[in-house]
Formats: C-alpha cells, structure tokens, sequence
C-alpha cells in the first residue's frame, strides 16, 4: 500500500476560479416554479477506461484520491483533451496510468456524475487486445496496477478502497457486455 | 413520459454560495510535491436505496436531472438530515419519492462520487419488505415510480435516460448481494 502524501498546507480558495454555477429558473409541467442551480462543467467531458487482459481480469490502478486523502482502486480515466475523440483520449490515458494500450476499443455506454446538480458526462470504452506502451503523463507518481478477475467483482466492491459509483458501474456494464457477446 | 419543465431565466451566480474548494499542498512519497482543490461538501452525506419488492423487481423513479436537463430514470436519493441515521434518511425518502415504506433496511456499502476532488460519501441501503406509506417532500412534482426486474439490469443501463454512475454501482451491488445471500 502506498504511503499518502504529506499535506504541507491547505487553504480554501475563491471558488469561482475553478467552477462556475449557473442558476435556472423552472415552471413545472403542473405549474410550480423552483429555483434550481447547477454546477457547470468546463471540460470536454471524460472517460473511463475499462482493460481487459486475453484472461479476463480487469486492470485496476491504485491512485491517490485528495477529495477523501486516501489511495482508491478504481479504473483508469481522465479528460478529454482538445481535438481529441474518445477513443483517442481512452487510447492516450491507458497509456499514461496503466502502461498499456489497446488494439480493440469499443465505447459501451455514457455514464452521468450527479445529474441532478451536474452536467457532467463520462463516456465508458472498453479496452481489448492489450500490449505494453507507456506514454509520461502529469501523475505525480507512477500508478500501481492490479489485475483482478472480472467474474469477482461482488469481492471488489466490498474493498473500502473501491468506492467509486462511476468505477463500480463501469466494471459491471462491461462484464455484462461481454457475457452477452461471448 | 414528463413533460420537460420549461426555463424562464438563467443565470451564473457566484460559486461560493453552494460550494467551498480547499487547496491542498501535498508532498508525494516520492518527493514530488503537487497543488490539488477539492470540492467540500457542506452536508452530512447522502443515501441511496434500492427498493426490492417481492416479485424481485426494484422500483425506480423518474426525476428531474437539472444538470442534464431531462428526466433521469435512477433510484431514491437525498442528503441526510441534522439528526438523522443513514436508514432514518433512507426511510424517509423511501416515503417522500416512491411512496413506499420498509420493514427491513441493510446498509450494504458506501460509494464516493468523484474521489479525485469530491468528498462527498453516499451510503447504499437495500430495501426490503415494502408497504404502501408517503411522505409530503419538497419535491415539485409527484415522481413516477417505474418497478423494473433486479435480473434485467443490462437492458436498463442500455436506455438512454439511465446514466447515474452511482445508482447503476448501487443496483449490481444490491442484485450480487441478494444472489449471495439467497
């Protein structure tokens, strides 16, 4: 297990620099009218890798995770770049967190983060026919990867390091993917 | 399916009335030190309950997603109230959205949103034994409760309008922990 980072310092900073809150003002089909904010998203959106290996596990990497100040076992993903489709920015993150890149990659399905209050889009790419291939990214350390078996993933998701909705979902939408198209 | 409400205005206001960011100065194992935000959440966290009636269908709703702008088909969701247990929450918003009380609640895991810069938790609750039972919420339209077989997951995550990450992790979660335990 990796040792956490050290918190040299923290400090709240001015929101707006990194979010901006659009409010809407609603009618209802029944007439009622509610005040309603959301949070915008500024990016292109982002996606989220799920690789697996000719055995059928699932790579997993363990990533620092500063929204809880712990490590988190989760899939790979990051966001889009400008120009980039999603396949591209699948293909370009793989290589950048888990060292590997895919011959195969299919877009499964479209996740979304807290739609009540987020604009937020993910997109879900299957990886397949996977060989070595690193490409330097911006992580801070070099990601450790874990394989695990996709058909155990009701013993994942009892790991208090594997919490994430966005993950979980992923892993198995693509394990049902795959049992109906074997 | 609903009416999409109409919006009579739109506007930015300013991010610090909904949301705090803190600014972390972390030094890695490595040495590598980094900047990282973080969104702070103001609540006491937040539930998600996956209703299960007899017939093994789990009853869905169909709400307003504000920041998708259409109506999202996903499970009972709410923050906790000041004095409230996690099953106290999922009880009541069993009551205020789906109409429904339980006789049996099981808290089965906690799920984070978006690690990286969230620190929000939502706790995962299967409901059992259900009754007729509602609650008056602050809700602007009665929600449509839609009753779905547990065993057909994959042709929900298909539908366009099922996209939240953490109620597709929380209904496989919920459907492997019943098979386990049949």
């Amino acid at each position: 297990m990796s040792k956490l980072p050290k918190i040299h310092a923290r400090r709240d900073i001015d929101p707006s620099k990194m979010f901006s809150i659009e409010q809407l003002d609603l009618e209802f089909s029944n007439g009622e009218r509610r005040r309603y904010q959301r949070l915008k998203s500024r990016g292109l959106g982002a996606v989220i890798v799920v690789p697996v290996q000719h055995d059928g596990q699932v790579l997993l990497i363990r990533e620092y995770a500063a929204g809880l100040h712990r490590y988190e076992l989760g899939l790979v993903k990051g966001r889009l770049e400008a120009g980039e489709d999603v396949l591209e920015a699948a293909q370009r993150e793989l290589q950048e967190e888990a060292g590997v890149a895919a011959r195969e990659l299919t877009e499964l399905t479209a996740l979304s983060l807290a739609p009540g209050y987020m604009t937020h889009v993910t997109h879900v790419v299957l990886a397949r026919d996977l060989y070595p291939s690193r490409l330097a990214g911006d992580e801070p350390e070099e990601l450790e990867v874990l394989p695990w078996p996709l058909e155990q993933l009701h013993e994942l998701v009892q790991r208090p390091d594997c919490t994430e909705g966005r993950s979980i979902a992923a892993l198995y939408i693509a394990r049902d993917h795959l049992l109906k198209n074997a």
